[in-house]
């Protein structure tokens, strides 16, 4: 899923997302409630129709935002007390609350409010974040369940988030209580990529692969690189949000088939080539390397959307391609090489 | 024509351009010179093929680069000596060097060099500046003259420059002057809306539409505003160029049938209107006021391209609808109704 924080992929306009086949679209419950605010969102009709997007959108409660973006944040079992990254307003969400923003805005998904934690917590911290986030998710569940208020909201499906940080028995303690408390349509898989290492990334998600239905759609929140969506996959991952190819492309970093380069870098300056030669966005369709970087050297906005296109591109092409793969019962084959061949150059920055 | 100063319309992709009828771009031999050098730009195979521009650009020779950028500008009879507005180096341009540097770029259509001077100037700095952009219109077309290098440049024509401040004689003379010299393929107008009262430039353009043959294009450099298209319109004028649509659309301003707006403003909040109701662009064809003014409000790209876009294809419509009500033989009456709903208004800004 691309990223919309704002209710807007950065640097694209919503045609570029339907010309690349981007399927569904993220955007921030925590963002869009201090900007433009949840209320104007439901009143201009709901956020499909404020930002003309027909596609399927899922909604992040905010718990990863208290973790990154808020100050003086204070948690206790009823919520979240936090200052506004924007104007330093006092806020407070509750799991009740958070379920009440995520209607206003009318998203397809939309995610329990969960208690994030830096990835390399202990044990004991890293209990209670998920003991609270599963007591939370019940909150949720039951907040969920109660009639929408008058005029409506659209049919929404609610994800549990799973933490337990880098410790096995919690995670499958966690998978446990909340396949437990309600058949939900999917199941979130948080508080990873925040900082702990990547193998023991990789062995929460083995342990989640066994410890979640196969039935519902995994979602693993705020992953990621080409390398990193790769490994989930193989490790039954079926869904990802990442703000790296926007903002990377922001910053003149391109994915390419064989690793990364930064278009700004002087070897580009008269380079004929696309961006990535095996590459059929609409970027690489027409633009030289040479042409992008004069762009980016003369802070000119076509080079941050044409870098944003490619990225985003590059990452709904390489998870259409690792669903041909699973398909056709070559998916462990295909990811060696594939991951060979993006691994065989230094990384260019 | 839509400026694409750095061979990038601001904000917009090239197929923004086609998609709303764009005819004709505008690129800046002095930009471009300086970055990324009119030598990498004949590297790449030429403008049109380094930015994808398949359709005519027309390049300015930097006479009006000289005037508002450029620092330590010496003129002489040779030439402009002058630093760069980048990065301070030392340049020299002559006639005959705005030629080599037109021919590398290969627009189709490209401007002598000429000497710019402030809108008020009195008639002898006028007079010197006018005759001394005569003799430099005469090398240029010496220049112009020569077969080109090996390898070959693409067919092109060459506009001379009418100068002579807001002086209905050196405009006469001028006129009169490169009418004799040369069988142009069209006439620019220049010197116009650089700090001069508007009656006086609209008084120029009256003296110029008898002056000039109404067989060749007259392109008005620099012009402008929805108001000063059609005053010059209707005073003969064929061509025009500005930077106005997509800076005042980076700004938030948006140009509409019944005058300005600022899309910031507080009032647009929940404006579910388009940003013009008769406008037929992409972004009122799909978004609303209270979308657009969060983006900007958001310091979001997409915003700046809608509204780039928006006023474009704004200026690009006017230009049409001109052109029809000129066919009918209707211009005059269009224009006083024209005029009068764009200025029914106050300026919201």
């Amino acid at each position: 899923m691309p990223v919309g924080t704002l209710a807007t992929v950065k640097a694209l306009d919503p045609e570029d997302l339907i010309a690349m086949g981007a399927g569904m679209i993220l955007a921030n419950a925590y963002h869009l409630h201090l900007r433009p605010g949840d209320d104007l969102v439901q009143e201009m009709g709901g956020l499909h129709r404020f930002m003309r997007w027909d596609g399927p959108i899922l909604t992040d409660s905010g718990g990863f935002q208290f973790f990154s973006l808020a100050t003086l944040r204070k948690i206790s079992e009823d919520g979240v007390e936090f200052q506004s990254h924007i104007d330093g307003s006092r806020r407070f969400f509750t799991p009740e609350s958070v379920i009440g923003i995520q209607r206003n805005l009318g998203a397809d998904v939309i995610m329990q409010i969960d208690h994030v934690i830096p990835g390399q917590s202990d044990e004991n911290s890293s209990r209670d974040a998920s003991e609270r986030s599963i007591r939370w998710a019940a909150r949720c569940l039951t907040e969920f369940g109660k009639p929408a208020r008058e005029g409506g909201t659209p049919q929404q499906a609610l994800f549990p988030i799973v933490q337990g940080g880098i410790h096995t028995a919690l995670r499958k303690e966690a998978a446990a209580a909340l396949t437990a408390m309600h058949d939900w349509h999917g199941f979130a898989i948080g508080g990873l990529s925040v900082g702990e290492a990547k193998p023991a990334m990789y062995e929460m998600l083995d342990v989640l692969n066994d410890a979640l239905t196969r039935a519902r759609p995994r979602y693993l929140m705020g992953v990621g690189f080409p390398e990193d969506l790769i490994e989930s996959i193989r490790r039954g991952v079926d869904m990802f949000d990442c703000v790296a190819p926007t903002r990377m492309g922001r910053n003149g970093t391109v994915f390419t088939t064989t690793g990364r380069l930064n278009i700004k870098r002087a070897e580009y300056r008269s380079d004929a080539l696309p961006l990535d030669e095996s590459c059929d966005c609409s970027a690489c369709a027409r633009f030289t390397r040479a042409y992008i970087r004069h762009l980016f050297v003369s802070d000119e906005i076509l080079g941050i959307r044409l870098l944003s296109l490619h990225n985003v591109h590059f990452l709904l092409s390489l998870a259409r391609a690792a669903r041909r793969e699973i398909i056709a019962g070559n998916l462990d084959a295909w990811s060696r090489d594939w991951l060979s061949r993006y691994n065989s150059k230094a990384p260019a920055q």
